[in-house]
């Protein structure tokens, strides 16, 4: 439907997607990797000013005075998402929460840095620390885990083994710089006996890119005893909990998480669209589809069914 | 019963502990914290002499060639224990399973550097490596734990709360370092969300001394959001596993665990003697009972019903 997003007040700044005509159908306001321009600013606002490319950075819900920027064309308030709200042409956020990216980004992919690559990326490199020459596990190879493999490799991994119950996924994650690739259907015991197997003992790095509990225990278990390290990144389900012996952290195994892959938020992204920009990141690979706002059902789809692993959608006006 | 102890074979010493007249009645060889002095050694060792004053190091369970240096009177083989077996007059030991420590050694004492104290000190020193001014809970204080607590205080640590489930055990740690004092029996709610309550969020590290996965669970929930890290120190039961939300990750918590207090035995033990001899460790505030080994079953029951820290056993002729 159509709403209206109010002006920003204090601290905060309004962004807009904008196209040749600025227009389009919003049915809702989720939406939290994205990237768009400063369209203008409130009262007090220091770190950005109209025109700036920019990502905004999620955070709790909304502004300060807990009331929402976006109404119905009646007036009725609609909630913000994760403080972004980004499937809408205008959106309304805390000046705190947005990264300033150079003027010559690639805006019809920079939104990928709003939340997966990053994340993925950095459970890897800042999080895991990962060490040149050491084995590696990533479990899920969604866009968090690809990046994970990605950044496994940026770490200089010898070794990474990518596990997806998706045989296709297996295949893509080669492009990503895994060099070994399992399915868990495909055995008959857990798959952390079949890695540890594999290794002789268990890799020096386990990440978790799936959000499932018993995976969680499978990256603990997978890797090796003396310094092991297992690194949460996907979100649990409610209500789920995580279960392994005690004994695997007795002889020396570590488990952490990882939340947008440990990077300083408003430091870190505009260094990273640098990288972008000097083709040391290629955002291309994870971008697999492009499509309309209108088309924002079928996008849904395609990720449910695992046919892609980001679609950016095209906020313009058709 | 009466037993032989074999002569060392290669690469292995014969441990006494010696007293003015040295023999006495050895139901069972159990026991891995003690000290004692080299009386022989076997072909190709050159990490000690007859006559040096050493620690016996846990390890795995017998030499290389899985023979028992043990047997009765009669010729029946007898197990190690631990690799160490020090409820016996004599014991048998490869060589790289002794630390060395200074001549000068006080010898009724010195046996508590054999496990416990190093264990629980370890945890906080090296493991957790407690930070200055950091705020610290240790739950279970025995030996291990009371080390730990006496572990954070070296470290600097400006908070220490100990958590029991015995008074009496609380006001012992008062002699340890520990600031605050709570038994979870006397709360209505779990003990981890009192902490949270009294360190407005969490400590910044939480060691757990018992070996209770609840506790464990405890630990981990108790750490404050960010940069908590919780570690496990008391060996679980068989059997029982360690659960908890994996939203607690993260947000940013760590688990590990530690053995033998993270030191390098044969390097860093023969160093905290020297901190004993200097006074720097008050081996005494861990030594609450010394007994005679024909009183071993007292000694037990004294632990069990948690009315001594430690209670040194006296192998020597009474």
């Amino acid at each position: 439907m159509e709403i209206n997003v109010a002006p920003p007040k204090r601290g905060e700044v309004r962004i807009t997607q904008r196209g040749v005509d600025p227009t389009g159908v919003y049915p809702c306001i989720l939406g939290h990797e994205s990237c768009g321009e400063v369209e203008s600013v409130g009262e007090g606002v220091v770190t950005c000013k109209p025109g700036d490319k920019v990502i905004p950075l999620w955070e709790g819900v909304m502004p300060l005075d807990k009331t929402s920027r976006f109404t119905t064309k009646e007036g009725k308030p609609i909630h913000h998402f994760m403080g972004t709200s980004s499937f809408s042409q205008y959106t309304v956020v805390p000046q705190e929460c947005i990264a300033v990216i150079p003027d010559n980004s690639p805006m019809n992919m920079m939104c990928l840095l709003g939340c997966g690559v990053p994340t993925g990326m950095g459970a890897a490199i800042n999080t895991g620390k990962v060490e040149r020459g050491s084995t590696v596990a990533v479990y899920g190879l969604g866009c968090v885990g690809l990046a994970c493999v990605e950044g496994a490799r940026l770490c200089g991994a010898k070794e990474i083994i990518c596990v997806d119950i998706n045989d296709h996924k297996l295949e893509v994650a080669k492009k990503f710089g895994g060099t070994k690739f399992i399915n868990p259907k495909k055995f008959d015991k857990p798959i952390q006996e079949v890695i540890i197997d594999m290794t002789d003992g268990g890799v020096d790095y386990a990440f978790e890119c799936t959000g499932s509990t018993n995976v969680m225990r499978s990256a603990v278990e997978s890797t090796c005893k003396g310094w092991g390290l297992a690194v949460i990144v996907g979100i649990g389900e409610a209500g789920k909990e995580i279960s392994t012996r005690p004994y695997h952290f007795i002889v020396g195994r570590q488990l952490k998480g990882s939340v947008f892959g440990g990077w300083r938020s408003r430091e870190d992204i505009p260094k990273l669209a640098q990288k972008v920009i000097r083709g040391e990141i290629q955002l291309e690979k994870y971008c697999t589809h492009s499509m309309h706002l209108s088309q924002i059902n079928e996008a849904f789809d395609l990720l449910k069914k695992t046919e892609c692993i980001r679609c950016v959608m095209n906020m313009q006006e058709k």
